[in-house]
């Protein structure tokens, strides 16, 4: 059974959202259909990556993700489709998918733009999920790309004993997931005590917690999470709010001279 | 496979939603279910008939779709099950079919009201829709019925080389959706050149783009877009905010005289 | 056809939703996935207990219902999977089962903490999922355990002539939802004369109507729902704004004497 899921930032559950599914079951009886979401803010290509890069992996094999989010107003960028890791994809060439994943995709093509007017997702995303859903190949959807459009994600610096990250996320509990890795934690830190700043200097955290339990209630903490990020928390708090948090603040780690 | 679509105003997912779903699942396993929204204010019949109206085509033959769009918290109002086009329709007949499409529906039936208390959409909608989808007809589900409320429209005053149309739907990204179609359009225009004032005469159009990219940056535009209504919209900006534009806004096009 | 349900407080649709239902298709192909809500508050297990308790018995027997729902942000608290009225469900020990159903459970099992971190919804819950999905049972998902932490429903409390209830959810239509059933109204008010004061003395309501369409425009009403609950409503217009109610509100019954 064919798999395929939609990142969007239609919000308002515009009509597009019902339109694109109802092509893909016209065409593709008994496709599954899964939202990843569609609350992505406007244009926010950072945001729809993410989502869809910690979640992906998780669906079968040949699973196909239509990304209908457009980093700019602008739709005047290629629509390509591509496949990476035995998944599918489909969206808009703007940086998007050098957010998605680190690996070189397998195979990329470009889709026509022809008629495709003020909503592609339709009449080009959905139909080319559709081709997919059937043939399950690219080959024939459009002319071979070598190479997608690359946008940077937003990386921690490193210094010798210091790391500079940021926050990427901040998820329905208002804890903030940043863009420090724990590979890049051991690698710098090498089993180092360490302080995190979370912000400025008056917020410090110098152990990681391996659960949101384990501090106590009111307390800051940071942790390694599901997919490998470091996160800051406050156990029985929202750590957004109550430090101030948002998108990009500094997150700093320190590492203390083994002595 | 039978698909069932819900359109509704239980914005806040209350267990009306859920409840629908598990009887249908119950009674007709296997059907895919599809939201066209529940995102849809309270009473407001002419978004949820505007969301449904431009995304249902895109279904196959035979889908049913429950319109739980009350059009005023009175729930004295009529249940009708409907056919039009190929497609099935269940709701209230508070004028809400009028605004879904233009044709006289092939075939009508009044639903009956007994027992249905506070929820009909559970044991009234759902369960015709049940019958609908086993028996692949309205007939038995209750009385014939020849004609429905109608409601109007909000359509577009025209004089010679005038058309007064209105803001009838404001998108995610804020773009901001007329009644005004390309029909009417070349109908009253013929051709001729053409001022599109925006609310007010400051706010004027003079050329139609065909994608968002084409003005530059921060400029206002107007398109016909993928179901042929004009829509205006800013490059890189929020039409609707920065233009202060909300339903039933004027959007005025005055032709020039052709010499 | 397996069918999976999820409700949660994942409210932003952080990729959580996405990667549970992923690895769900992934191992059980064909599975039926439904949102019961993901627009839990953080941590509100009472709301999410109500959303749940009102739907799930729509659904047909055997279908798994995930409640990713904890009842604070300490992760600490055990993980359960359990069997009632023939319905399965997932979630932790934090009192939420005692809120879905007054039953004690068939069968109860401790799932295991193993490398759960902090998002145990993908590796222990959904993993769960799957098991009963393909297993159709509970048997070899953990250790029997007997007895649930209990959390006990707001009640009312009674005297001999009075109810002092209170609202338990206010829905889309800022309908207010009380916790006041129609066997305690019938059981205490033995068919007398009756007044309910809304929140105070001020707002009183001296009978019950079938239909939110009975009362004139504007004017409050009670009535006995879907699920059995009187419910405080206005007629065309917000009784939960119009009246000042939130969750806890007072709703009072007073019967008068019988003469």
């Amino acid at each position: 059974m064919a798999i395929v899921t939609l990142t969007s930032d239609w919000n308002k559950d515009d009509f597009y959202t019902a339109a694109v599914k109802g092509i893909i079951l016209n065409r593709c009886p008994g496709t599954i259909l899964v939202d990843i979401t569609n609350q992505i803010p406007s244009f926010n290509i950072a945001l729809a990556a993410f989502q869809l890069r910690h979640s992906f992996k998780h669906f079968p094999d040949g699973t196909v993700h239509i990304m209908a989010v457009n980093g700019e107003s602008n739709d005047m960028q290629p629509y390509v489709a591509l496949k990476s890791q035995g998944h599918y994809f489909i969206g808009y060439d703007n940086g998007i998918f050098g957010l998605l994943f680190d690996e070189t995709p397998q195979e990329i093509v470009t889709l026509k733009h022809i008629d495709s007017g003020s909503f592609p997702e339709l009449n080009v995303f959905a139909e080319a999920a559709c081709e997919i859903v059937l043939k399950k190949k690219l080959g024939g959807l459009g002319d071979p790309c070598n190479e997608l459009y690359k946008k940077v994600p937003m990386l921690p610096t490193i210094e010798e004993s210091v790391i500079n990250g940021g926050v990427i996320y901040i998820d329905s509990y208002k804890n903030a997931i940043t863009n420090i890795s724990r590979e890049l934690f051991d690698q710098i830190g090498k089993g180092r005590a360490f302080d995190i700043f979370v912000q400025s200097n008056h917020n410090r955290i110098s152990s990681l917690s391996q659960r949101y339990g384990e501090s106590s209630q009111g307390e800051m903490l940071a942790l390694f999470n599901s997919i490998g990020l470091l996160e800051i928390a406050i156990n029985g708090g929202n750590a957004a709010d109550l430090l101030n948090l948002s998108l990009n603040s500094s997150i700093r780690i320190k590492f203390r001279e083994a002595n």
